[in-house]
């Protein structure tokens, strides 16, 4: 998957499209997803022109990794929903690529919060087929 | 959630448990899940002692955090499941605490690849109750 310079990630970063900004920095945007599938459903996504995780892991800069992870506990305690912070937990996912379906081709984490989130999901055998 | 010297990656990591190693370096240890939900899960973690992913991106070091994070793309390169290494893809998974049913207090990352992992999960609601 190439990056392409016009997905809705890139026009939220260029201001070209609005977004409910949670935390932003040097090296990240945090905002909430438009569809949230739990109370608490914040994305986090790189200043830079990553198109997945892996594309990330093996390309950018020490800065960016170290300010990208940062951002995890930082947007984590904000929103309240760590244990740290009083929450009960959250999940983190991040898609790579077309098996796991993958919307947008730049890198972004979500972290989903507020409420029991099942099992382990993808121990829910239903959820492969 | 208190970190547990006697949970099992700690065991693994100390080399009291076996495991199916995928890769090893000064940070990290990757090895197959013994209860695989797909073709080919990896577990990644850190050799120091965090347990979740806000405990390790708000106290790891630089060194740390990079380390574990350059780990994502070996691990999937060679195990051929990243699309630049020619796979399909894959889902990254981290549980932090309870709502997120995490089982092992120690940092784990799921790397889960083989086969199509259906639509973003959590937004099957039935995942949820």
């Amino acid at each position: 998957m190439a990056y392409d310079k016009e997905n809705i990630f890139a026009k939220i970063l260029r201001g070209e499209i609005p977004c409910d900004k949670i935390y932003e920095d040097d090296y990240v945007l945090s905002f909430r997803d438009i569809r949230p599938q739990a109370p608490s459903h914040a994305l986090i996504i790189p200043k830079g022109e990553y198109v997945d995780i892996n594309d990330f892991s093996a390309n950018a800069s020490d800065h960016e990794i170290v300010g990208f992870n940062k951002a995890i506990s930082k947007v984590a305690d904000m929103l309240g929903i760590s244990e740290s912070s009083g929450g009960g937990g959250y999940r983190l996912i991040a898609n790579a690529g077309k098996d796991a379906h993958q919307e947008v081709p730049h890198l972004h984490f979500h972290l989903l919060a507020g409420r029991p989130l099942g099992p382990m999901v993808f121990r829910e055998k239903q959820e492969y087929k």
